[in-house]
């Protein structure tokens, strides 16, 4: 058929099969929340790319088919004690060592694979093929037997890009087509009939023209809110996704009665290590409906955050819920059991707030310069403490003294000269205070509408330690214990991810 | 007796008498919520000085008597038209005509009267009398042949110092003392004996020893909480305190059914203002328990804010209530029928956190200026607005283009460049960002705890009307218009206001 219009048919309703997914290891600290998602069991070919445009960031995910995970760099990384310190430990939770955005345009050495249009995958198609998991030496010849018939696994990936420069996500996705059009040897032509792009977020409408027409491809508006919680509903399927910071202290998690029965951890103190080492754990659990082997779990460092980290490698119902997603602002979604849902609340006090008072408030100049600002910073130097009011404890009314009354309060005291502040205390103050009035606020709504699981998604998260941290303590805190903030390590892909599904889970019309 | 130790007679329980009270001229919008109150009807002596000692400024209030009211300037100019933009406008809410900082000394000029302690008031003591409303430059014996029964009336005497200068709030507390033995023709020594410090806020603990040993009187600590509902209590009874932003669009107000019935509104337009001068209005009211004459209600410039300001001139009960007190963090303070209360929440992000923010973001040196600086600016140049995220209103979720997304969110957008972005707006922004905030969550507790009354007090709100009219909006906005926020000419004195009717209401002991 070649270059000769195929009659397209209309795409099945189909849904992901997630049985066995796995998260694939971490390629740098850039990379720490787009990890891509293995699923090895999913068949159905998936040729559309989901953009998720918001106020500060671009997030793109599109599916590539491959018989087995990606094996460099192995996926035992990703569970095991080398990547524990991934999520875990403080240290490169927020990358010190670079100053690396994280949303800087990704080099093309990371585009692995090709979208596989559905309409070349048709049994009538003489070119079609599951042409996939190509690195770019690799030649498609290699691949031809074995891809004349479907075969199951395939890779969700996950982009950002930042949305001023919305010019890089365009040419991300362009030259993603063209790739895919080669791989598949087809013309781009031929491509673009079979690819489709499911837009969600505010860009979505600003953007619409742009990418309609550059890219030569139907371009589908989705809605933001819907789509944060279709998304939120897969990606909570997959096992180890879903963490939160257990109410044990990591002391005596280092100190565990050991088993090896399901479901148990058993934690060692590996004497390689310096003293303030990291620990390494283990789980046996039945990963249920997963072909793929327990994997170890990791722990965190005995180093702040003080508490340990929990995965939950069995993913449980997760409705009814709350949804805190934090991007530039902030929305509260009440999620009921059915899947029905409000966004109930918000403020306009989120990671855009941050980031602006800190470029402003300091040298740094991307985000994560300022997350690792904050970590070696001591905020009771600009914040005023119940202690620096009272000087004591005010017991009456439970506030300790190293509570904070008001936050940058001593600043204006101290005659509020530039340059008397660290910009490590600062960021340290102005994390905690955005931190701590989120999950004031995401706790208040949990508890109106009598929702004991709270998740938190958004870009403003990052997997930072200090801000997971703030969070988990702020909804502790108010909830007097009766209530979990819950994280997910692709905590600011959900719009896009939830735009990817609706055209899996959705009939085409 | 003179030099002889006198036997102090333990002081009566005695109540306020507000029959009548009247809220003094203000001087200068220095002192805008310092305002005297004078008590026609209050007949008991009453010797002690309340000082409350907060994270940023230190309130002082006393009692000085005078058989009438302070006669210049004229208790005419507080009702009348002349003070209508004091509280109304927003120019002359927030000086911009001026760098003063509210917390600067006051000038002894200010001190006009004496205090009268109960020892001296003794019919059996030789020396006592009831100088009061004494100026400077008065001869003590003009006054003595009324001064020997007790006659009515006095005002109640506000100042603010800030809490990092507080030798200048007890130098002003040791020159009040030492006029008043003079005023009383007594030695410091014995009047050293009548005078009695009530002191709260988190410095009353952290400066007892100052006071007692500085000032050679006793100290006596009150907890802050309860002060601050005393305060509460006491205040609301005066008529014209508390005021509130109507519902009611001021172009509504300046075209009404005119009529001169009790406590209806009438309107009028002053033809010798510019087009956007000033409405000048007039409530015939029958003030209860008072004998002063009916006066005149001010009502605002048609300018912003858009809300008419209403006094409420016949005091009604304000309980339960929920308080939300702002200084330099917040307390929000539910307050039940039979006035038990409970701090049931609060935020670090307040008056402090504002000040410290704007002193390093803008060359204002002086909480005033910031506010002035607020006042001419454009938060849409920083700020990111649900337009500037989706080209449009968000209108399935009820959000217009022109909200606020996120706070700061062009700041990191646009570079950070210090210098990029003017005081004026940076100032509006925020200032927007911590009254919102404080609104939101004022209105959560007030909706989880029932209470249909909410008052805004602490020094933070300076009767400043972008800060009013926001904090009114937010409860507004949230509450879908079912609560009502209120607010307090005294607005920052409620705690020392509350420590000074401790003394008077409660026996001493």
């Amino acid at each position: 058929m070649a270059l000769n219009t195929p009659s397209l048919p209309s795409a099945k309703v189909i849904h992901v099969d997630t049985r066995g997914a796995i998260i694939l290891s971490e390629e740098s600290p850039e990379t720490r929340d787009s990890r891509g998602i293995y699923l090895p069991n999913h068949i159905e070919p998936v040729s559309h790319i989901a953009v998720d445009v918001g106020g500060s960031l671009a997030k793109v995910v599109y599916f590539t088919r491959s018989p087995d995970p990606p094996s460099s760099p192995s996926i035992v990384a990703t569970r095991g004690t080398s990547t524990a310190s991934d999520i875990s430990s403080p240290r490169s939770l927020s990358p010190t060592n670079d100053a690396v955005s994280c949303s800087s345009t990704p080099s093309s050495s990371k585009m692995t694979g090709a979208l596989t249009p559905l309409v070349l995958e048709q049994p009538s198609s003489p070119i079609g093929n599951g042409l996939n998991g190509l690195t770019d030496g690799l030649v498609r010849d290699t691949y031809l037997k074995r891809s004349v018939q479907h075969f199951p696994g395939g890779s969700l990936n996950f982009e950002r890009f930042e949305t001023d420069n919305i010019q890089a996500c365009v040419e991300f996705i362009q030259e993603l087509i063209q790739r895919s059009a080669q791989v598949n040897g087809v013309t781009i032509e031929e491509m673009r009939k079979g690819v489709k792009i499911m837009a969600t977020g505010g860009g979505a409408h600003k953007f619409y023209e742009l990418f309609r027409d550059t890219l030569g491809v139907e371009v589908r508006r989705e809605d933001e809110m819907e789509c944060l919680i279709e998304g939120l509903k897969f990606i909570t399927l997959i096992p180890d996704e879903v963490y939160y910071f257990s109410d044990e202290l990591i002391q005596s998690v280092s100190h565990p009665t050991s088993s090896n029965s399901n479901s148990s951890v058993a934690a060692s103190y590996d004497p390689s290590l310096p003293p303030n080492g990291r620990y390494s754990s283990t789980v046996t659990s039945s990963a249920s409906g997963s072909s793929v082997n327990p994997p170890p779990l990791e722990r965190p460092s005995p180093d702040p955050p003080k508490y340990g980290v929990t995965f939950e490698s069995n993913p449980t119902p997760q409705l009814p819920c709350l949804l805190v997603n934090i991007g530039s602002g902030v929305s509260l979604i009440k999620v009921d059991e059915d899947g029905a849902f409000e966004r109930v609340s918000g403020t306009s006090l989120g990671g855009g707030t941050l980031w602006g008072l800190l470029s402003l408030l300091t040298p740094a100049t991307t985000f994560d310069e300022m997350l690792a600002f904050s970590e070696g910073g001591d905020n009771s130097t600009v914040d005023m403490l119940v202690g620096d009011i009272y000087g004591q404890d005010y017991s009456k009314l439970g506030l300790k003294s190293t509570m904070i009354a008001s936050t940058f309060g001593k600043v204006f005291k101290k005659g509020g000269e530039k340059g008397k502040f660290s910009p490590q205390d600062i960021s340290k103050s102005l994390l905690y205070a955005v931190s701590n009035n989120i999950g004031q606020i995401a706790y208040m709504n949990a508890e109106k509408y009598n929702l004991d699981r709270i998740y938190f998604g958004g870009c403003f998260i990052r997997g930072h330690a200090a801000t997971i941290a703030t969070l988990s303590y702020a909804i502790r805190f108010w909830s007097k214990g009766t209530k979990r903030a819950l994280f997910l390590r692709h905590e600011g892909f959900l719009g896009s991810i939830g735009a990817w599904i609706r055209n899996i889970d959705y009939e085409d019309s």
